[in-house]
Order: C-alpha cells, then structure tokens, then sequence
C-alpha cells in the first residue's frame, strides 16, 4: 500500500513529528482545572496565563500553537465549569507573537461566519506581526447555537463547504495580491511599492466576492498557511485541495493512519505532493512519576464529575454498573458480559482498561471516554505511544492536551520531549523561523496557480 | 445658548480638555513621512513602531489613541505613498494594549462590513485584554472601493445608518450579557459563574440579530465605550444615542462649536446628560522652534507634492497662480482679487496666510489644503490653538496627527502638553485606570435600560 512505503522512506530519510499545544480556556482540557491548587482562577481572562504557556511549549520545541474557536456553544455548565475557548482567538496570538520568537501560531476561523477580506487582513497581519508563524485553520463552523449568534440557522453541509472552498480561494488569493519584491519601501528612490506587483483579485463566486487586492505585502513566509480540522469526505477534499496541516481526532492506530491516508490521497487527486499534507491527531495527558499518581491527579481534576459517567460508560461496555460502588473493579460477571460498544471507538480500549483490574473510578479515570487519546501515566507511556502512531504512519505528529496548562505543559516539554528528542524523533531546535519552514510547508507567494 | 451657560460650569469646574494620538500607517500623517530621514521605512509593518508611538503618548498623558480604519481604500498613489492605515486595527492594539499601562485604545470598526457578533468579542476581548481600556469608534462605511472588497456595493445611507443602529444596540447588549457579578470562578465552592445573571439577549432587527449571550465577564471598565465620527445630521443621531465621544473635523471655531452643540442636542434627545458627550475636532501638527523651521520642515516633507497642490489653491482663493514662481508671494493684484471660496471652510484661512506675504510654496506648506486646522510652528501655537476651541466650546480636546510619527510625537508631548499643563488645561497625571474614568463617562453594566 502506498502509505507504507512512503513511510519507509520517511524513515530512512529520518524524518520527525510536529507537535502541537492546544490552548483554550487559559486553565487546561480538563474541566476541573480552573480549581486547581496552583492555577490562578483568574486565567480565563488573563493575556499573561496564556503567554506563559506559549512559551512553555516554545521552551519544548514545539512547532506550534492551535487556538480552536467555536463562539457561543459553550455556556452549557457555565455555574461549575470554564468556557472551552479563548476570550478571542487573534487577540490571544497577538500577545504570544510578540512574547516569543519561534513557535507557530495557528487558530481556528470560520469560514462561515466570517468576512472573508476581515479574516484575510487579520490573518495576514498576525502573519507580518509574528514574522512569518501564522496558520489559519479554515473550518466551517456548525451548530445551531452558534448560527443563533449570527442570528442565522446553520446552513446545509453542501452550502457550508461551497463557501469554504471559495473563501479559502479568496483568501489565499488576496494574501497573495501584492508579489513577492512589491514593498519597494526605498526612501532613496521615494518608490514606496511596484503598482504593477499589487493586483486586484475580482473573484466572484456563488458566495463571497471581493475585488481586492489585500494592502499588506508578503511576510517572511510569504502567506499563511492552512489548517483543516475534521474527517468527514468534505474534510479530506477541502484539506486535499488547501491545508498542509490537519487537526485530527483519532481513537485507534487503524483510525488514524486510515484518516491520514485519505488526506493523503485527497492531495494527491488536487495534483500536490502527499508530503504537503501534515496529519496530526490529538492527545491528552496527564503525566505523574506513576500510572497511581496520574490517576489521583485525574480524580482530583474530575472530582465529582467522575460518578456523573458511570451512564456513559454502561452504553459503552453494554453492561450495569453501579455508581455507589466507585472503588471496586468490576466483577467477572460484568467483565464476561460486557461488549464493547461497536459504535464507540473508545469502548474496546474502556474494557482493556477494566480487564487491567482498575476501580470503576480509576476506569474512569484513564479519560476512556475524553475527546481523544489519554495518556495517564509517566512521560515515556506518552512517547511510546507517539512513536507508534508515528512509526505505523497513523501521524505526523500530535497536538497536546495538557490536563492543566501550568505544570500540565511544563511535566510534558520535562518528561516527554527529552524522550522523544533522545530516540531521534524530535527534534533539538527549531530549524526555521517561520511556520511553513518548521512544517516543510513549500513557499506560496502571487496567486497560486493550481487554484 | 445652552452650551455657553455648560462652558462656563466648565470652566469653574476646572474642567480640562482630552487628547488623543492618531496612529495610521507607523510614518505619521504626512504623505512623505516614510522618506523622513530617522524614520525607518519598514515601520508600515512593524508594531515595534507603533507600540514606541503609543508609549510616547502615553509619556505625554494622552488619554487615548485612535487607529481609523477603510479597508481597501488606500492604494492610489501606493507607488509612491504608504497606505494611511494599519495593517489591522485591532492587532495593534493588542500588541499597544500588553505594552502600555494606562492610555485608552480605540479603533474604527465598520459597522457596515463586519459579522456584530465577531465585532462584540473582539472589543470585548481588547478590554479585559487592556484591563479597561477600549473604545470602539462605530462607524458605517462608504465608498464602493471598500464595498468591492467585501464583494457589494454601498447601502443607501438610510440602510447603512439603519444597520448601524441596530449593530451599535446588539454588540452593547453583547458586552451587557454577563451581569457586573456574574464571574464568581470562587475556587473553593467550585462556582464558576452565576447563570442566572449570564442572560440570552434575543435581539431581532431589520438588518442584524443574535441570541447571545457574549461568553466574557466585565472588564475594569465594565464594557468598552463607543465613538463616532462624522458630522452629518446621521452622525448626530448615531452619537447622540450611544457615543461618549466623538472624532470631529472641523476647520473653523466657529464649526466646530456648532457641531458640538449639535451633538449636545442630540444627547439630551436621547435624555443623556449633554456632558456625556465629549466633541474632540482633529488638528494636524508640525512643531519646530519657529515658523521658518516649520515650514522648512513641512516643505522637506511634502517634496515634490507642493507644486501639484496649486491648482487646488487656485480654486479656494478663485484667482489664477503660477506655479513655476513657487518661491514669490502673491502679488498685491492676486492678494486683492482674490475670492475665497464659500464651498470651502478652509479658503479664508489660505488668504489670510497668503496676506501675510509668504511664498506660494510656503502658503501651502501651512498646510492650508490639508484634512484639519494644521499647527506649523512652536508649541506655544497648538497650544494657543488648543486653549482657544477649548475655551469657547467648540471643543472638549483634539486628536492629533503628527506629521512623522518619530519625533512628531516627542516635540508634541515635550514641547505642547507642558505648556497646556502650566495654563492648567491639561492633567498632570492620569486620574484613572480606564478609557471611562479618562472620559468621565458612565458606569454601564447589563443591558442599558434606555436602549
């Protein structure tokens, strides 16, 4: 199979993962870290929390930031737990692009709610001001509660992804209106640019137009690059055609390496390279000295949400389970008739876990039923599990949940990072200043041809 | 009249006058400033520069700064004249926001071509970014080369003032949406919020709508306050309504307390107190130790752009000039034939300026021609200036535009503010923390009940 071999040759050529730091909420993924001991309550609001961790991940060698966005849908437990996102996405990359000097800087903007000459010009600007670290991760944008926002009800998916393949074609367009040498800027001469290097783009579509040209030249990467984040066939064909980079989410090794193969593939049908595309599925962690502190550490984060999932984990297990009985492992009975949810891609890795003997909180406790991957336990379970999804071609890499964005960042740049650099998977340093370099993303300036 | 008696109250209130800086394209307002030697050419994309440009207002206890806004408007003469804008208004002052303490941030934003939703998290999100500190100057936008941009063409005036209102009153109910007491995020009781006072605002207009709520609690300030600019009896309405403060341009005394008044009237229509309003009219300044060096500075700066500018001239004073004789005065049989324009405010200010006997080149180096009142001389005259509007009500302070955004700033706040500080025209220091406690204006928490 064609994965397989290129692969191998990744391998030979010694190639080595991306990571990621996702930031949010300015506490952590998990919903009881704005209580933690250490955490300031106060960093759902504080531009300095989300600085800081910046630069913690910037110290680990990370390749980027992923700020995701999603406003409005996130008020459902507002009385007990943080909001997921960030206050907003730009202004948060604003403040880490002038505190630090290398890593990338990519957030989430809809293509559906957005102007799409204002996420243009705020891309593009974030792209000058960070000296070439900008990545846009184009989504469309779904939910009912979201559209509310916009006082709009979420349009089909056939419309959502025609205005994203024209928004991003307009977009990249306008980013590429002023060529590579037109900022003249020579005060001897008094040219300031080349006219007949700024062009108007006059795209029409069905769904956005704009004249243009954009008035910001090329930054030191030329332009930003794009991210997509998804896994539906939209998403592989709009990625194919646009990202060098996907956020991914993937429960399995099989999942992952089938998803990046169809990014793959779509890029291959778009006539680019497969290597242009990077695929990078989540991970969260939660690293102590041992797999006992790592799940205390968890309990205490969870607190009482813990019991609150016993529900969920019966459908997945498709057996009772009894929540006044949370420090007991379950029973041979139960664990002879449970039978992992076939629509769950967690519940099979659920039961492993209740096969190992842990409680019924512990269970819960490994994160079985998170948003991604969990790693619980010490830094070398993390980097194992790196190095074999990226050894089986399942990622490119990985962006990280921390469990809690103050020591949750620092245990993994600590713990894991040296792992993973000492087995040559990682690198030592940044070898590039800009985003596209740390991606091996090919250089985009004018207006690219095969659009 | 009403607003002599409200001068006067001034007047024994000790009430003194605002001051805000123009910043643009990070040359300053002069079309020739990119060239200026001491200016570095790159400053069009350098927020070093405008960070240094807003510290050194902030140096002088100008109580804000103002970035206007026009996208796409601006590329006329880019061979050989920087676009007038930033990049992008509301990165640079997020970087301006992390890297200043005090002075107030306030941007244009259109609320013509902007998503409310998008335009209310962002000021919202600049606010607690600068613990207090934003204004947002709402204003619709014309001209169908910015339209183009956004793939339109220009709403009737009736339409874009109808949207603008209902934008201003939506984005206000979004800032209000959290209560003042709303976040609690008390570590130890594990409430996060109050959700009984996080409130869906449900607003359905005409042209604009949304459910809400916005997810950000108050800032220091509460929520940011609102500008306009304009001078048509539309602006009046608009800031009558919600504005705290307005961006004048008015080149006489005698306009701009007419205008004043006008936007007093509009206030107390809307039953707010008159004084919540405060008009501040543009001036334009080239300071130096006399007129001769202000001039020699203003001719080096404008080069070879003073010669086009005669055939204007012509038309404001109505009598034919030569402009191969630059360097002559006009000769008594111009001076007495001459005709001011009665289509342009500025023309009896250029005659007055030509009876003095200065060169035709030097006449338009007065700036006669320019987009405000220009200061061409020593301090004491913008202050003389300055203390003039203030002192008859034709003004309640000025946003200045430096010609160079180097040392333009520097001389304004060295050689101007002190002597306005002396005539006790001028604080000493800022009273306050916030953009509000700057302006005096009101506290507004949830939803504004008059609206």
């Amino acid at each position: 199979m064609a994965y397989n071999e290129s692969i191998k040759n990744d391998a030979k050529a010694g190639k080595q993962m991306l990571i990621g730091l996702h930031l949010g909420n300015g506490y952590g993924s998990q919903p009881g870290a704005w209580r933690m001991p250490g955490v300031d309550p106060e960093n759902y609001t504080s531009f300095d929390a989300r600085v800081k961790q910046a630069q913690a991940a910037e110290r680990g060698k990370f390749q980027f930031i992923f700020l995701p966005d999603g406003p409005g849908a996130m008020l459902t437990d507002i009385e007990t737990e943080s909001p997921s996102f960030n206050l907003d996405v730009m202004l948060t990359l604003a403040a880490v692009a002038r505190e630090t000097k290398r890593i990338g800087l990519v957030a989430t903007g809809s293509t559906t709610f957005n102007e799409p000459y204002n996420l243009a010009k705020q891309f593009k600007a974030l792209d000058i001001m960070s000296h070439g670290r900008a990545g846009w991760n184009a989504v469309t944008s779904s939910g009912n509660d979201v559209a509310a926002n916009y006082g709009r009800v979420i349009p089909s998916s056939e419309e959502r992804y025609g205005r994203a393949h024209e928004v991003i074609q307009l977009i990249q367009a306008l980013w590429g209106s002023w060529g590579k040498d037109a900022w003249v800027h020579d005060q001897e001469s008094g040219q300031f640019a080349r006219k007949d290097q700024i062009v108007p783009i006059n795209l029409q579509g069905k769904y956005v137009a704009s004249r243009g040209p954009l008035y910001i030249p090329p930054s030191e990467q030329g332009q930003p690059i794009i991210f997509h984040a998804g896994g539906s066939p939209n998403a592989h064909e709009m990625a194919g055609r646009f990202a060098n980079a996907v956020i991914g989410a993937a429960f399995t090794i099989e999942d992952a390496r089938a998803q990046r193969n169809a990014f793959r593939e779509a890029a291959k049908r778009y006539g680019r390279d497969p290597d242009e595309i990077k695929y990078i599925p989540g991970l969260m962690t939660t690293i102590a000295k041992d797999r006992r502190a790592a799940l205390d550490r968890r309990i205490q984060l969870a607190g009482d949400l813990i019991p609150q999932r016993v529900g969920y984990l019966q459908q997945m297990l498709g057996i009772p389970l009894d929540s006044t009985r949370m420090d007991e492992p379950l029973s041979k009975a139960q664990l002879a008739a449970a039978r992992p949810s076939p629509y769950d891609p967690r519940a099979a890795h659920a039961l492993k876990i209740a096969r190992e003997g842990w409680s019924l909180r512990d269970i819960l406790a490994h994160g079985v039923i998170d948003y991604h991957p969990v790693i619980v336990g010490p830094g070398v379970e993390a980097a194992d599990h790196m190095q074999a999804w990226f050894e089986a071609g399942a990622a490119d890499g990985f962006w990280i949940s921390a469990d809690v964005n103050t020591d949750g960042i620092d245990v993994f740049v600590d713990e894991v990072v040296p792992i993973l650099q000492e087995r040559g998977l990682f690198h030592q340093e940044y070898e590039s200043k800009t985003l596209r370099g740390h991606l091996g993303a090919p250089d985009q300036y004018g207006i690219d041809p095969r659009v």
